[in-house]
């Protein structure tokens, strides 16, 4: 086992910090302007230093989504409502909806660099389906949860909200009311 | 101009012969079955008349795609009820989606092969888009109607489907159930 357990929570704030400088190139500036030279230049190392961190380019991209899942995971499972416990389901969805919403023009970008195919049933999606599942059966949705709650997030997907918004003209909040719309129109209790 | 308009419909008919071979490949033995080997030999043509044709494996695959896409919006628009016009918008749409999924499990795999990327926009999805938009308009559904489209248009998603049937197991038929009450949840006036 190298190193020492201080040799580790350095190397796990170096990290950090590389992630940081990453997390603030593209809120800035875009993904494209993530190379491991910018990251290494804004975070005060060398670019040797990125590059063992993360391997190259790709790696850094990824290590960069991982921890903007993470986020938003610990987010709408332990932090404050609506979009953590302690508001009503069909609430909680909504702002799920807003939240990755709000992440897509930056982190869409990301997506797109880090070249990810073959999303459905990857973990990311898993997590986020599984969560989306549970507030559906909360509300009392009716017809099949699963596939309602792919349906869910095949609205937030990256490309097509980047479309709707870059090609199309929408703005976020216009994608957001669609979103709140679509939650309340599946989970309404059908008339009978 | 080269050849005499006899040779042009010879062309047409020899063009027609070979897509109909990739077409048979495909529903008998999936995308990955159909190489310019085979359709030569199911077509009774040699190899090089496949590739005068159709360039490559690529141009065969964008082709057979031509082909299906057309076919099915000849049937939505100028073909029978409910799928085509004469229905009440939401049947017509409910059937849209259906004649779509039908088409899945083929045209998906055909779709993976010929690798097409950025759907959204292109003319197939707009096509398709225009469509359901207009059949959204006639049912009077609330709400944005092109992001409403987008959204059905979604859940309909080639690879989403194929994940849903291979990997969760669902039918088709279920799957088109799902479909049919999200567009009658879509299209549902809220009650006020």
């Amino acid at each position: 086992m190298p190193g020492s357990s201080h040799e580790r929570s350095d190397a796990a704030r170096n990290r950090q910090l590389l992630l940081d400088a990453a997390e603030t190139l593209v809120r800035e500036q875009g993904a494209d302007a993530v190379t491991m030279d910018a990251v290494a230049k804004l975070a005060g190392v060398g670019k040797g230093t990125v590059f063992r961190r993360f391997g190259n380019r790709a790696g850094l991209m990824l290590a960069l989504l991982d921890q903007s899942d993470q986020k938003m995971q610990w987010a709408y499972m332990f932090g404050p409502p609506p979009l953590g416990p302690g508001a009503p389901p069909v609430d909680r969805l909504i702002a799920f909806g807003r939240a990755r919403l709000a992440l897509v023009e930056v982190e869409g970008d990301v997506r797109k660099n880090a070249a990810i195919g073959g999303q459905y049933g990857g973990p990311p999606y898993n997590i986020a389906k599984t969560h989306v599942a549970l507030l559906l059966r909360q509300a009392g949705a009716p017809g099949d949860i699963a596939l309602t709650a792919d349906t869910l997030l095949a609205a937030l997907d990256a490309g097509l909200v980047l479309h709707q918004i870059r090609a199309l003209g929408y703005t976020l909040d216009q994608v957001g009311a669609h979103w709140e719309r679509l939650v309340r129109q599946v989970t309404a209790r059908p008339v009978q």
